[in-house]
């Protein structure tokens, strides 16, 4: 079987550098592009590349994605802040190459979408749900946006599902013991020298409770989910937003 | 709305007296009938039952299945020790009755139906599983029959998938230190005075980790999963098995 | 060797009950008396016992124990709502009886006790330290008693021992994302149904952290502390104060 | 305050560049010197060190230790590899240079010290203690020699209390499920992918669990241990085996 030929963009940053290392250690993928801040993107063209992982910045990803889109190169996406305005024209640019394919993945960590997923899908079968995150004392915001997305997937199949609201007979508190509510879920964040980043997802109904944890001890953990993504996107023609779609969950 | 009319076989025992007072608590439920050992399951036809909670013993359940299916009466089944043979009664039983439903299920609980599902569905896509099983110093058996199942369901997932096997470089080890092997997933039992029924799945991959715990602390967890067989075993003809079905994982 | 003479007061309730059954079955003791509401104490005194157990209520306490010291009896107390006034009353009291121990204990959960004393030990050797406690959705109050004591103990401890605030870098935060703020410890309070008493003390310092984690799921729980403040009492006259003053912890 | 004169020999291994790091950060000390294979130890007596961090080879250890004491310089050691007469022969060194301090550690992790002497303090008042330890799959044996440890620690605390055995009514088990018997407390070695070196205590008592979890991400942990012994060693003269002994805990 010939190996899928694979670029990577933005191969100098600390997610791309480990991108490059991933894909030469795939065996069934070559490595067959590296391009730095600078590199021209026409030596693409000639490397008769099929999927280019694109782990660039937001001022640079709509050119490559452009360029990329107009020869028919598939594109792997971990690059942030896509607005509507943006999506949308990445979908007129691919109505115009209807074999392309493109993934944009918020998250590449395969623990962090099964935890969402799981999340979302358990939620409306418990009384109670609450999300729990850990980070390392330096981070700036709390709780995490992926806390802070899991609270509103969870919210919203909850809502579906004509949820009631959560049991709490609290009468007295201190401010913040019960946490921050995002959409009727508390959410909790912790920060402890020593931690990574870690998730726990609580659910709790009559006589028993489950508990979702994911711990990212690295970020090497995305690597899995950008091969999973090369590999699945070039059968998978227009745009995918979330590396989930990409999942088999029967 | 006019209530759902339910009937409980086995109304005395530990469970069932359970089901009884969850079925009289349910807003959209109404008893009619609740059946200990010796009643005749003859009032039942008379009580204008839907659904029967039957929670009796192998050596009633398919005299009553019986009368339930010949009457349109659907069932949802708790009680255990089902063969192949028994199952064909059943189908052959059911083709006569095309419109009632039957929900068999190992286990009521939410919590570790979802356990097994979701430990099924992320198995492929890490290279390390492994299941610890927690539960009172009084269990017989070790390690419990939902670890090993919620191990062959792993395995077979992997297996589907193509997964190698899982990494372990151990060379020297104590008797005993990894577990017991089902299927090729260490499965580890744990007894500790002070615990009921927990379960814990542990999935491994680059650079991260995802968890999955289930702790079961009074049998009223399986309360919510035979109400919610209760309301979907009407609007499903034919025979369930397992209450994942009934689940929407979407 | 003969059995020590027990007997408990207030043996009508939930704890006392459980109390009475507790002496009943261990081998070194033997059951002398079991008072509830409205029974005479004079009993008492013709019983020949050696240990009161006091499971009453503020109201009853004080008499209750002034009638022990007078008789020399030994008392363990579970009985709440100990002020100055009343610990310099019953210090009075035991003035005049120099041979008799009164054990007063506000938890007799060995498993709390420890988990506030190790939180204790831990604390000054960590840079980072926050509290999570977890209950049912019924309670009242948040957080727990339990927890806000903890954290007044760690932060007492770290005072002491010189620690540096604890870092955090939040810049933006959800209202009560952090925490509740007790003495400089962030505690977050769970409310999930299915829960009943739960304690988690985080400490994290460089490339490590340690988890002292308390699970509480029967109030029987209190039984083995009560036992051992009860044959420990005999040897220790005067007033003790907590529970952890009986745990030899070298 | 004059600040401690601290020098590390082995400074250009893993953790000997890191405990140089963290020496150099630390306000309280001064590196004074850094010593690899082949440095001669003369130039320490020149740069007036007052303590020595010992991070070399079994084989070089003894030589380093001589000169130490001989010159009057207390030392912290990491070096493995102690035999009963190697510690004999340094208490000899010292009976001749009674100012002189030498503090060996097997382990500078505060937090697995403090794991395992909560486990040695609790062990006698819980009926069930098992330990889980939890590491990478290239791990070659198992379970871990701090899990060994530990069981042996917990062991031997319940024989000095004269605990009963532990209960287990295991009837039948698959081989492996129960673990390893380390002295009668069983421990589960677990080795997953992502993960790098964890342990877990487990203690179970009527109606209650206490669980000590340690979590080491990165040998950056020994660092804190390395400079509280650093700082003790000074005025502790005599050979100290074990870094629990440096620790307050009261």
């Amino acid at each position: 079987m010939s190996k899928l030929r694979v670029a990577v963009l933005g191969a100098k940053g600390r997610i791309g550098s480990e991108a490059v290392r991933a894909v030469e250690a795939a065996d069934d993928m070559e490595l067959v592009a590296a391009l730095g801040r600078g590199d021209k993107l026409e030596t693409l063209a000639e490397s008769g590349v099929q999927v280019v992982v694109e782990l660039t910045t937001p001022a640079s990803v709509m050119g490559n994605l452009d360029f990329c889109i107009r020869h028919g190169i598939h594109a792997v996406v971990g690059t942030t802040g896509w607005s509507d305005e943006r999506l949308a024209q990445l979908n007129t640019w691919l109505s115009g190459s209807p074999g392309t394919g493109v993934l944009i993945a918020p998250n590449f960590s395969i623990g962090a979408v099964l935890t969402m997923k799981f999340a979302e899908q358990a939620a409306r079968y418990f009384e109670s749900v609450e999300v729990v995150e850990l980070h390392h004392p330096n981070k700036a915001d709390a709780p995490s946006g992926t806390a802070t997305r899991t609270a509103q997937l969870i919210a919203e199949a909850r809502r579906k599902a004509g949820c009631a609201p959560q049991p709490d007979a609290t009468v007295t508190a201190l401010d913040g013991a019960r946490g921050a509510d995002v959409d009727g879920v508390p959410v909790h964040a912790i920060r402890l020298r020593g931690l990574l980043a870690h998730q726990e997802v609580l659910l709790g109904g009559e006589g028993e409770t489950l508990t979702i944890r994911h711990d990212s001890l690295h970020h090497s953990s995305f690597m899995p989910g950008i091969l999973l993504g090369t590999r699945r996107v070039v059968t998978t023609p227009g745009l995918t937003f979330g590396l989930e779609h990409f999942l088999d969950l029967n």
